[in-house]
């Protein structure tokens, strides 16, 4: 394929998976269709099938490629507040981001449709891993904490709060939630110096300054 | 009604209760259909429409009385102990309940279909927070500790845990995860003393004995 083809199928495929989100998102997956997507994406049916063969094909695209949908600017070391900043970046992403909230919806969701794909779970846990092995060199953890045993309780407890924020208030109480998930983990988690010196972002406003 | 002809009528529905949860247990929400759940419970479509009228509504159902399909037999007094052996039943009841498995997995993945019922979430939070007032009592809790505050986010945390576990190993995991999840949550809820006295059975024998 001549250079120009190739920028052009990329940016028609972007645009699929952009209106696919859009679409999921809106409808779940089992009230979209091909011809919803294929009209918000304003591409032919040749180009749908040149990227895309089905519905669940669309569906396993836009929940695999849950990274690329959230753009985390990095801000100062990486280390315990990074990680509850980045939290409480993904809390807002979910609010106000439908790409990202709709790959965690059908993530969520997946096994209405047949799908059981952990690819997104394992890495969230691969992230905070990261910065969890960055916060015990920074001497923040207490000694018994396993950096991989807590990033899978961090990402199956974030992926259960949100649900239920989600379902009981929209996630208009999404901050809230988090807040009280940190208050109580990270007892078991950082040294007392730390937690006092940690920023836990308590409301909406502060979290999204 | 007379006495013989209600009595059936309960039957018949509990019947439809039961083959519908094994339905969307096999083949989930969108998966599942009227006449397969019809089929189940062995009942005429007429016995069927005089109890529901839709698969929403039955689906409905089965998410909004997950409280009936769980029966913890209570041993030992109210405490923390028993909302950790609570906890453990819970997911000795998602392996092997079917009744209670569907319920949950209706209750995740109800955004799918339209649906968006917090029941069968703040009735846990409401029996958890019940628990956590006779630990309180007990004086097993830290003074900070909000009741219903912590019952909301281990609510929150435990749906999460079990979607994650049942992705990544089909439940397999599932009482290693929540033994994870009570080992980093117990130093911000629970005093040191409580804590030493504590049980978490740590594996699936354990857990089931």
């Amino acid at each position: 394929m001549d250079e120009p083809k190739q920028e052009r199928a990329v940016q028609t495929r972007a645009a699929i998976l952009r209106a696919a989100a859009e679409v999921f998102d809106e409808f779940g997956y089992t009230g979209a269709s091909i011809s919803k997507i294929m009209e918000r994406a304003q591409v032919t049916q040749g180009g749908m099938y040149f990227h895309f063969k089905s519905k669940l094909g669309l569906a396993h695209a836009v929940l695999a490629h849950q990274q690329d949908f959230v753009h985390f600017p990095p801000q100062g070391v990486p280390g315990l507040q990074l990680l509850i900043d980045l939290n409480f970046f993904l809390a807002r992403e979910l609010q106000t981001n439908v790409l990202f909230r709709a790959s965690v919806r059908l993530a969520v969701e997946q096994g209405d449709f047949g799908l059981r794909d952990d690819t997104a779970y394992q890495e969230w846990v691969d992230q905070f891993h990261d910065l969890l092995c960055a916060a015990r060199e920074r001497g923040e953890l207490l000694p018994y904490v396993d950096e991989r045993e807590f990033a899978n309780v961090l990402v199956g407890a974030y992926s259960g709060v949100q649900v239920f924020s989600n379902i009981a208030s929209g996630r208009a109480d999404l901050q809230e939630r988090l807040a009280s998930m940190w208050r109580y983990l990270l007892p078991g988690l950082a040294t007392p110096q730390t937690i006092a010196e940690l920023r836990i972002p308590r409301d909406v406003q502060e979290a999204a300054a």
